[in-house]
């Protein structure tokens, strides 16, 4: 693990106060840890709004696997894309629907790429790109 | 102003470096500013979440003053929620186009509800609900 | 108001009966009106991702207008934007909080830019940036 | 799969326009299928709000699996979380880091606990909640 700053915070009362109630009720360990997580928040969203860093994201789609055609074009795209995606967990949620969730790495723009066009096949009844991190840069 | 709880943070070294130069970025006067208003985010978020408790927000329309009726609706609306709904600003943006902001205060639910029923009216191209806070518990 | 194109859809039976319960609970007027709206939304979350088309934003801060200096701060840094910031609506919400809607227009980009300045500003509890629309190109 | 129902739609030209453009560039095969994907969108955004409904997310966390007992750590909440928790991919992203994401199905405010527990976990670098669904009733 890397090395540790130190220094002092000045923050009002009652901010403080009601910043301990939300920590007890998410559970962390300390403010220093709560802390932590809102500022790498916040670098992993600007990293993505920068757009040409190297990231990680996850891709989930819901779909129901009766579409006809739908699971062959599904895995054609995902071959297509297979330097940036990573692996596939794959869920049957009923007799007719599943869910993927694929962890995809690149430039932030090509990732969002990858998402539209799975989001978009016919036949995917939800999808969302998750934004994440390598966790490299925010050690 | 209120008091200053004071009280040291130990943060991985690699976080710092990235988080200084965002809140260089940004033009924060110092860390404990800059983490100040990533933790009053968080809270506004949960105040919002929770939805019973007072708080404040802003909704923004964007609409053709041309069609008909428009902003008789608008207005009549506005009067009903009048409670609710402290002061307004309009722009002409142009022959055409106004843009029109509310300052509404209440319950979470109660301003969401209003929110709905300006966005949702016929002739309003664009519509949303910007949640903040009476900046009391947040001090 | 501009002309209209008609043109059929082909939308799954439950899918439809859970649109129309949504639609009555936000009050439309018909499906044509909230798919309409559901478009716009995209469209102008598209345009602002874009960053350097024309548009339109609203910039709402809270703060306690005792913090020393603080109003002649934003004051000074409004009037260095005058050319994005169209008009402000400043309302009292108590003794100490103020809040403040600044309507801005100008290329997504440097609104960004003007947002962060203002909400980090020494003295603002709160900010956020609405990202709208000039309702030109959403007729 | 369900049966289908025919509707005629009204939108402005120059909505349409800008739409089919957006659609092209998201790679939808018609406007039906780009407007059913808002559609879901909105109701599995209402899905979670309201929160009592048996519905389905993806948790994916990025980690130093060097970090002092928090493997362990997460895998005992991860069991002790097992009613919720159908399964998990885990990615080495390199020597240090790794992200897991986790497949949960429940009730949303069963699902957001578990989420904020493992996201606020010692040593966890990035977390976020991915909100879906169960595919069942947005058919």
């Amino acid at each position: 693990m890397s090395e540790i700053t130190r220094f002092g915070m000045s923050i009002d009362n009652a901010l403080v106060r009601k910043f301990d109630a939300l920590i007890a009720r998410k559970g962390y360990a300390s403010r220093s840890a709560a802390i932590q997580d809102l500022i790498r928040d916040k670098l992993v969203e600007e990293e993505w709004e920068v757009g040409d860093q190297d990231t990680v994201g996850t891709i989930t789609i819901v779909y129901n696997h009766h579409t006809r055609e739908l699971e062959h074009a599904l895995t054609d795209m995902q071959h297509k894309a297979f330097h940036q995606i990573i692996s596939a967990l794959h869920v049957h949620l009923d007799p007719h629907n599943c869910l993927e969730v694929l962890v995809v790495r690149g430039k932030g723009q090509d990732i969002k790429k990858i998402a539209d066009r799975l989001i978009g096949t016919r036949g995917v009844k939800h999808g969302k790109l998750t934004m994440t991190t390598t966790g490299k840069e925010i050690a």
